[in-house]
Parts: structure tokens; sequence; C-alpha cells
């Protein structure tokens, strides 16, 4: 049997265009609007801490990281936070959920060319509204035989995708960002993991690279993909 | 051609367990918070507007209710909502992230009848993760051959499920208690639409019962399902 890869799986988020600078933008402003009503200092590192206790009744997206910025505000604050300060605080989410799509270089004709010759599948955690929202305003969706959104990544997950979309996860291979839930996992389900790093990766994701396992490969942007997809077999 | 259903999808909130009564208890629990600081009445109108005002950023959910929720205290105080109201709001909400499943009465044994006869599938609208928590803690999840949250119910959803987990929308049933997103577009999808009235309706998925459509049926509650389900062909 041949193990040549037929179906390729794509993260979205900081793999096909971007979104961690937003939330770093958004920290940024969250920080400079509660500064002078707070005391004491790492209002980020505070945000972390509430960020990661709602996790598990939130999930991952942006409605969370406002929840969890209005209730930071108010804690880091004493509550003498002011209500002109919550609303610039939602204003700034609302924004964030407004805010075009950036594609990300050599995505498009990275996509294009692949698209010939392999089944692509779209992988995405988060929110599923605002996922949705941004492939659509991405222009990418018909690239795609399928889509799915995800509320976690596992190797169940990966799993379960590539029977469904693909000839199983040991003829596929995963592309995205983050070592923890796009490459860890499905190296693990048996499929390849090409790593594509990003300057910014939320730091929930941060996991050592698996260097040592076989079908762990890392290029330095998207547009590297079709040779190393050539490559492997 | 044999028109006998071979597929039956469900909606869940408000059909296989309670979710509107949770969001009125909330609104309850808001405008009492709320009214002591706010001047002039119909505090949960207003909180219906700004929810109308954000449901196409935020979608459907807890969530982007919660954020509705501190954005109208702010605005129909002018701004003097204490911190302390604001902090509330968010428990309020939290807690019914967390709150039990409660399983609607018929729905296990009903399930658990026509599941082999026919295949079934869970149609869902709203927030990923919340609607996989609640599948997850309803213990029904293993009668179903595939769950589908969906970000819009329209006649194009109910077309690619049917066609992706049945035989196509013909041979289909949705059941569910909103007129609006599970019975209107299943009809206009060219299925049948098993409408079970609610006690309680979001205001925004009312519309007219379409009691002239051929393919429309009405029952009073779940364990109705079996005997009409043998009588459509």
């Amino acid at each position: 049997m041949s193990l040549t890869p037929t179906t390729i799986g794509f993260d979205a988020d900081d793999t096909l265009w971007q979104n961690e600078q937003f939330y770093r933008l958004t920290e940024d402003r969250f920080a400079e609007l509660v500064a002078d009503h707070a005391e004491g200092s790492d209002l980020k590192g505070r945000l972390l801490d509430v960020e990661r206790r709602n996790l598990k009744l939130y999930g991952f997206g942006i409605k969370g990281f406002m929840l969890s910025m209005v209730e930071t505000a108010i804690e880091v604050t004493g509550g003498k936070v002011p209500t002109t300060v919550i609303e610039k605080i939602l204003a700034a989410g609302r924004e964030m959920l407004a805010h075009p799509i950036e594609i990300l270089p050599h995505v498009e004709e990275t996509l294009d060319r692949l698209a010939g010759t392999y089944r692509m599948v779209l992988i995405t955690k988060g929110d599923l509204f605002d996922q949705e929202r941004k492939l659509a305003g991405s222009g990418l969706a018909k690239l795609f035989q399928a889509v799915e959104i995800v509320s976690e990544k596992n190797v169940e997950t990966y799993r379960r995708i590539f029977d469904r979309h693909g000839d199983g996860p040991d003829r596929a291979v995963m592309v995205g960002n983050s070592l923890k839930s796009d490459i860890v996992p499905a190296l693990e389900a048996g499929g390849w993991g090409v790593y594509i790093p990003h300057d910014l990766t939320w730091v929930f994701e941060h996991v050592e690279p698996p260097v040592d396992a076989p079908r762990f490969r890392q290029v330095a942007h998207l547009g590297e993909l079709p040779e190393l997809m050539s490559g492997l077999a």
C-alpha cells in the first residue's frame, strides 16, 4: 500500500490569515485603557489568568476574550474602572469581530496550486460564527472540499476528519502554526505534521517541537509546501 | 421511487432539552439588578434591541447574550451602573454556561425507539463550544449518526445536511420547536417539518405556522413522533 499523501488539512488562524496580531493589539489597548485606574502592573498577565480561568466555560474566540477583558478590568481596579472604559473595551472587541481578513503571503497561489492534486480540508478551532465570517471574507472557501470548525483539536479530531474527508490520517498532512493544536495531535493520529511558525502564537499553544518524529516537517512559509509535498511518500 | 422518510433531523434547544427558560430567568435577573440604577422601564425591551443590533456580530449563544447584557446595563443607566452589578451580570451568564442539562419529557424513550429504524441527525444552531457541552451532558450523543452545529438554519443548510447524512431532503423529516429555523426552511428544502411547540420560544424565531404546506405536521410532544412517523410515506 502506497503511503503517498492524498489529503491536506490546513489550520486557518495565523496559517492562512492574520489572527493573533489583532488579539495583541487589543490587549495593548486594554492595558492602556485600564492602566490609569489600576494599581500594580502586569495587566496583560492578569488578563491571561482570567482567560485561563474561563477557558473551560468560554472556549476559544473573541467573545470569550471580550468577557474576560471586562472581568479583568473590574478585578484589577477593585471595581473602580469607569463604565466608559468598559464601553471602550466592548467597542475594541466588536472591532476585532468586524475586522477585514488579512490573508498571509503565498497563501492564495499555494492553495490554488495544490487544489488540483490534493483533497484539501480547512480545520479550524474557535467560534463557529466568527470563523465562518472569516472564511467567507477570505474568498478561499471554494478551494476546500470540506470545512471543519471544531472546539478542540486533538488526536481524535484528526482521526475523525481525515477518515471522513480523506483516506485516513496516515495519508494526510496537517499544516499549521500551532505545534500543540495542529502538529503534535496530527502526528499522533498517524499523519504528517508540517509546522509553519508564525511570529505571534498564543502562549496557551506553546509546546516543544517534536523534532524526532519521522513525519514532522517545518517550512518557513506556505509557499514552500508544494515542494515539500512532492517529496513525501 | 418510494418517499418513505429514512432520516430524522432533530433540533436540540427546547426540542430535546430546556434552553429558553434559562435565558428568561437571566433576563429577569438582569432587569432586577439594573432597575435600581436606570430611569424608565422596559429594561428587557432595551436588552432585546441591543441583542438585535449585535446579532450580526455575535451570532447566537450565551456569550453574545452576556456581552449584550453588559452593554445594555451601561446604556440604560447612562453609565451609572456600578461595576458590582456588571460583575453579577457576568456571574449570571457563567451560571447559564455551567448549568446542568434538563432533558424534556418523552425524549429519551422516543429517541431510543426511533434509533433502530431511522438515521438520526442532531442539527443545532448556536455556539459550538456550548452546544457540544450540552450534548455531552445530555448523554444522548450515542443515538445520533451525526451532529451538525451550524451558525444558521436555512434551506441550504437542510439540503446540505440531508444530502450528506441521508437520502436527500425529500426523504427527511425535521423536528423542532422553531417554525422559523426548524420547520419553514426544512419544508422549503423539500422535507417534512414536524413542529413541537414549546411554551417559550425566542421572539426572533416567531413566524406564522405554514398550515397549508402538505408536509407540515404538528405534535404536542416528542412522544407522539413514532406514531406520526409510521404514518408518513
